[in-house]
């Protein structure tokens, strides 16, 4: 199966997962209930379920119920982060992915609710009794995710990303910042695909965790790119937002070439992390090639 | 150790654990930081620690260093509910414990971000590898407390509350939106703390689990009585917001000797569900009073 077939299968499987999660919930809320639908569901490009399901089929003995518990929790995670993200007080945006944003959809205190009960949910499915995990694999996919999405990670990088809005930063800081921001979840992502595998074996975990730092950074760089570069419609938020916020980026600080040339370089960092896995990588090759050629 | 002796131990216990996990956080982004800490250690109760302490110590070999990660895990949770009730869009407090809420001190945006940090926290602290108990028994934890934190517990009962706000209300839907707001993280410091015990058995767990409902319920019907006869100084917050926002309460519903009544019939049924444990459960009997009867 070629990427782009790859991507539609593993898309249609996420779009089941995440339908039956909140399926699962009981009637109890349902305004609370729809305006979780709808931030999870909207689409996207659902990147990190699929790098959690590339990382674990790469692997032998991948468990397909782990590995769709350990993709919808994930994007729980990055779901609820993007609702917190639009509220008037956080980026304020109307839009995402060319729809009203959950606050404008629903109301703030609803997206406010949602996001955290999303985040809550994104725990309940990696700890479900029933994955065909061994406790302490699940129990580490829970730290895992816990770090990756806390202070020292997600909520830490956005943290930076308004403390120095407006501000100059130097390249260290802002590569600490997005490394936290986004790198942490997408880092998440690849590590829980590989907990997800009955056999995995450190040394592979370490390398797959070199090659999911370089795409989390890439994948930074070449959004702050397309924020320049592409138009709204493609980009299914506003464009120049970033421009518009003062908020630091690559080709703020480097120009746009500059950029360009750094996003080839994770690029060339992700590959190479991978020779040092012996098995058939070509999908997470195909993958860091994405990141940094999608124009979207 | 009588009652009084045995809170003061545990407050001091629990402001040791908390001070702890917040010193434990890096550098990283140090208003982030100062937000959490000041949501997290600002005082309180701490009925929610105090609980997981007495339902752990109550039963046969405790293991304390994981009943002191249950106890921080709780009170992040609500830490974390408490700085997102008073926001803007919620319920827009500038006071807690007499002191400016989270947003007020900080910023909106921080106020939310902290608040999401001190959930990821909460389940980074459970799922920690070193506590001592079984990873499968961890893992039930975090289940637990993500069931009693989302949809289907504190969350769900928060989205009730607010699509219930000015609406005429009946006894059973009030009673469902306090078992979920309310109820639900009582109920799961009760049995978290029974977690921790290595030799915990289950018909225990069910018993305690209808004492933590009782007092969960009840502790929600006095929140509404002081809403209305103690005044804000005592209370640390502002006196008469609920009828202010025209939130249904117990006393308006039933009036305030009704409330009264149903409180003592609560801690009754408290008291009862506690004869069914062969285990010393004065301190647990000494919790229901002290629900019903407190003044703040």
């Amino acid at each position: 199966m070629g990427f782009i077939q790859l991507q539609q299968h593993y898309h249609e499987r996420i779009a089941i997962v995440l339908a039956d999660a909140i399926n699962n919930l009981t009637s109890l809320a349902p305004t609370l209930k729809a305006a979780m639908e709808y931030g999870l569901l909207q689409g996207g490009k659902r990147v990190r379920p699929m790098l959690v399901y590339t990382s674990g089929d790469l692997l032998d003995q991948p468990n397909n119920a782990a590995l769709d518990a350990a993709a919808a929790a994930i994007e729980c995670i990055h779901a609820y982060s993007l609702i917190h993200d639009d509220l008037p007080a956080m980026d304020n945006d109307d839009l995402r992915r060319g729809q009203p944003t959950v606050h404008t959809a629903f109301d703030e205190a609803t997206a406010i609710l949602a996001g955290d009960a999303l985040q809550a949910l994104a725990f309940e499915l990696l700890s479900q009794p029933t994955l065909g995990l061994s406790a302490e694999r699940q129990l580490r996919m829970v730290q895992e995710l816990a770090k990756a999405s806390g202070y020292q990670g997600m909520c830490g990088g956005q943290a930076l990303d308004i403390q120095w809005e407006g501000k100059a930063i130097d390249p260290a800081t802002l590569e600490s910042l997005h490394r936290h921001k986004t790198g942490a979840l997408i880092r998440a992502a690849v590590r829980l695909g590989a907990l997800c595998a009955n056999n995995m074996q450190e040394v592979h975990f370490t390398a797959l965790s070199r090659y999911a730092d370089a795409i989390g950074l890439a994948f930074q760089v070449q959004d702050d790119i397309l924020d320049i570069t592409a138009d709204t419609q493609t980009l299914g938020k506003t464009q120049g937002k970033d421009q518009e916020q003062q908020k630091s980026t690559y080709p703020a600080l480097l120009g746009l070439d500059g950029a360009r040339s750094l996003a080839d370089s994770l690029q060339q960092q992700a590959l190479s992390a991978l020779a040092d896995i012996p098995y058939p990588t070509q999908t997470l090759e195909a993958f860091a090639l994405y990141i940094v050629k999608r124009d979207f």
